[in-house]
């Protein structure tokens, strides 16, 4: 089972500013913690960070073959892309989404989500652990199928 | 560490209407199944099922001196419900919400939450394994602190 | 064939106070009349009221293996209530919401109602007789399946 | 006691198209069974179809000295005619406002109704049945007068 | 100077009802009494009362080759009909827009005109002067051109 | 019969700029017209021009004892201010309220007005021929008192 | 293959006023010319313009057994027409809308369509060109069932 | 004079947690201080504190012939109760609401009240002296009757 | 201990006018009743009324250096005045305020305060009684600093 | 005459998924019958797909000295996209904006462009002739100037 | 070059209080520094404070025939006041509109200026900078007129 | 001191097309004046235009480790990018926003700035010397620090 792990814009900066928010963990840390929580899973996982709209685009849609699944974080494109959403629909996938603090805490503009409605689920709140939770949840789903 | 698991009004019913929403287990199979997820992770779990939003609160500020955190299912409470957010904050536990279905993709009134405001994290749309993520992701954090 | 008839919070004060909006009919009369209007229908009937939510949802929960269909007042819990919408969608049962008072005359907040969106038929207007022609309208239903 | 029953646009093609909303029956025999009911309570109905909003408003201001009181399907006028309404209004008329289908079933604008606030009551959702319900309502409260 | 002067839906039960809303006197004695305003102010008026919005909009359309200019009461389609507010701007007329009663005094949807933002001018509230406050001024205006 | 006629905010700048929207009339060529106007009226009217929203408040008071009616122009004063308003209610005078320009051509804000709900009537878009107009309708009202 | 072309309210008027927004050609010649561009794509058309909104109802439930597709522009009542929408619902027709403007460059209330929602397509913006696309949109269209 | 004292959900944990919202006294303290402060005023005070909605319905409903007034602190069902505001008009009671926080620098959900339209008055910010400036404002209104 | 009383604009009016919604006791009657209120709570107040926005600012601006509190009642100003509100904020005085009727009883636009949210507290509904419940409540407030 | 073709984000799945709201044909076959279509019409067409707003800015941008206009159908850039409506608006182009699905059908969030309020017209609902008719009515618009 | 510089209500307590917001200089300060930066820029500035609307209505009037431009922090008129939007509007003159906070990180009332929209530019949180760079920006603007 | 100056989406094209917004000047001299401008004030500025999303928030990122502040004309983006507004958060960096042309002038989807929540401060309106003026102002406000 291979998965695809998209960062969104902006999670680069992970660890290195607004500790408070997102906590001081990077994102090459988060990523090898994922390798090895993929390990205990069984399953295989492969990054992708991008600050760029249309390259988390033609990265999902380029998915569609070669991957089982997606978690994705999708940062601020989350509240403003529709062009993500329908790449997630016309790829056919199932995708998790997942926000490392919670959402419904913040700003109005940060509840409205495009992902959320075409996502098999929705983890927000737990830090890093949020990822672990996704990919987690999204093998569990995959392994019912 | 000891956790309760609360489950809001017409979760009763799991199993056995709406499975193509919900699923066909029961709740008491998901306690059942919680139970051994628990002890998987060194912890203790107690249940609570109810249709009265009342009985919620007051039991929500009873955990307050008897547990260390709580996975709530608000149920229908959840968009209606500023008395369960209010035992929360003054309970001053973590708090993880967790829903089976994707809310995100059923009515615009399912998509506000009076209780994500106060929760630690929310996990939505995995089926029963939500439950599972949601405990998961409590113990965790309990654990760092 | 066996109908429950369920009346919503301040119902029970029928008669006592605003005759101008409510007549001077009591609950106890209502009941009665309906048992005589049963009767001519050839059908049972069987009430219950309750100023808490939380027991309407388990009343109507538990209506599902003992009658054939509800006709409900759900009171000012119309305009408040998700649960007891999940409540009627989770018992599968075909029920019918009445209203003694014309509540498109009245205030704003009066006119939303979380049941009639899962009701078979709405009745709003007629005065008590708006639980005859509600409970006909049912029977009627239940006798053409 | 004499009552007028008005069906408004697109009531003419009952029972030729869309049958999975507004069911197979024509108009015509809608019409024969209505008069049927009304000699079971002993009143007399006359009918009036029109698909023009001002052809209704005209033949409300005419049914003010020729009638009793009204039964209306506004159809698609429900929505969006206030002169209906104030035709209503200014005929001092009681009027029963019914729809085959149940209205707060279907898309948003089909929630709000220009007549509902200067009618005697509504009925929503019975099917035919709802002219049955509407008219049975009108008679008696014109019968407690 | 020729004037033609529009009463729109409704406005032929004046005097019949509702007297308290707009007074007793009738539209045959407002005509009348009109006819012997234009003749101070020196014009010759035309009369058209329709309920019909359809019938409005072709007599603004054929008004344009005959008359001067128009006073018109819309009545209900003040606040519903874009297709009045087209017939003015295509006549390329001076409209001015009267109502007997106050009209922000009432209801929220009256508040709202289509026909306001395409007329010379509008005048509420002053009972039947209305249109012969009307009348006044859209002669003074079209003196002045 | 005594009236007074109020001008609003930044109507002292009339005839002085802008004249595409108020014409080419200063204050006091207006008032000037208005005192032949009223003389033909056979009432009597005094003036009273201020920016400030306290003054204006404080004449309203004051004429309650020493005018029979009101015409005013609120100009800006019109969309914000509460105050006018209840300084009408408290006086208990009739006010009528009149604008140079058609409000409801204009922007957005413009089309709310605080006044109109307590004022006697309203005329608006004739230009300087409005206050002649409001006049002549306040005076004809008085007149059938 | 019998194509029927609505013309809806003060289409009547095309070319003779406004031409800034509408064009020179008269109705008169825009028929003419789909006379001649229905015979290029073989099928036969036929023309119906009315001010009023029953009518427009009433041809299009006509025209469920005489014709193969419908063409409208239905002007004013694109916005306001519940009635319109309903009547090309219970037809079971393709109905294809145009707009000679392009509304999308006009008032706020000129965007909202009532029609839009239950048409094969939608054409707006192109001049008169608008009707030869939409035929030819529509005619394609059923040649291709 | 016999008042009935409600504070609903959540204040039982008055004291308890969140002090810098409302303070550190407890229910107890504060029902203790209700009593010398009652006898100051020469009146009776009984206390009811409930978590369920319902209770608090029936709990009013009773106090109609049993009381002369009441001093309710709705806490969350302030927002989200129209059972509340029912029960209160049906009881025709004289009913002050109080807020030991000033509501109005919180959230925007926590500024709508249900019961507010149907109270006497409102006391909000004076922390536990809201409770005792809402007493000796109900039994001044009570003696002045 | 030195407390301002603030008056708004038409409050000057109390007791002339209106008596159905703010009783007959006129300003001066209040102002007395407030000395001996005053004087039983051993505090000194000074009073100011006036209908200028303006002048309210500068009051409040002044009273900072000369007063320990304030007890206003913003009138109209209420609803419309940010400069009140800053004026409040800027001063860093204890605030309190009060309103003679219930506000939530009015107009939707009468809901509304700029006040309340930089108020220490906030009374409604009581009548004249509501300035001394808000005396009362202040002085409490700044006796307990 | 030389016309610009551009394809929004994601139109490069077409054929691939989700034939049922847009069909099996790939976008390299819509290409394809667009090179027939415009040899039929005399005009050069180049082709341009991209999942990036930034690059289809730039190439509108660049359009404006090689082409004489631009048929876009903007894909999910339709309902976000400001830049893309201002490159149009810099660059000058006559431009149609096309889709493949009736987007009036589809969510509410599809119904807002920012495209049609600056593009020539707007052609929605043929399926891949919505590109043809598209194409055919720039180039009958760009001939007649 | 004589440039009038009005500070709107409030901004006289600059430098008393609130300095997290606003800072520690005081007005007279301020005035003096610009005093200071006016002789660089070869102009002379004239400085007006007031509270009251109507007399910053007055004074921009004034400044029609006095001075070739206006620097204004309206403060809370900003947001409230029509009528210094007409008075600017009738001026005909260049002004400038400063705020010394960011108010775009403040409140959502502080959002909306009725004065940005006739203002030739703004100038928002920038310290008492925003003085400076909005005399600067006027400057520049008048010499190159 | 180093300072970033990014240009947006479309600005690129200043000078080009639509001098009557944006004036005459293109992007090259606003630069070279920017130097010179910089140059006066003794700091160092760099220059980056990009019309992609991706590429700014990457740049801003960047720029945190190489500048001292940056000064953002965001175009397009201003109103639709919660990305940038993201990327200014995580750099920690001073960042002004400014506008050439009055954004308050224009549609009302303009007024919206997800940037202006997270600037130091906004310029708007003044032309090309908003970049001046922003570039003074965060001079002056890192000189301060």
């Amino acid at each position: 089972m291979k998965i695809l792990i998209i960062h969104g814009p902006n999670l680069n900066m992970l660890g290195k500013r607004e500790p408070e928010i997102y906590g001081s963990t990077t994102l090459e840390e988060i990523d090898s913690a994922l390798v090895t929580k993929a390990k205990e899973l069984g399953v295989e996982v492969t990054f992708f960070q991008s600050n760029s709209e249309g390259e988390i685009v033609s990265t999902i849609q380029d998915a569609m073959s070669k991957f089982d699944g997606v978690v994705i974080n999708p940062g601020a494109y989350t509240h403003t892309s529709v062009a993500i959403r329908d790449a997630i629909l016309s790829s056919g996938l199932a995708v998790v989404e997942v926000h490392i603090s919670n959402v419904y805490k913040r700003e109005d503009f940060r509840q409205k989500s495009f992902v959320s409605g075409v996502a098999l689920g929705v983890i927000s709140g737990f830090g890093i652990n949020s990822y672990f939770l996704g990919l987690s949840g999204l093998v569990e789903h995959l392994s019912n199928q």
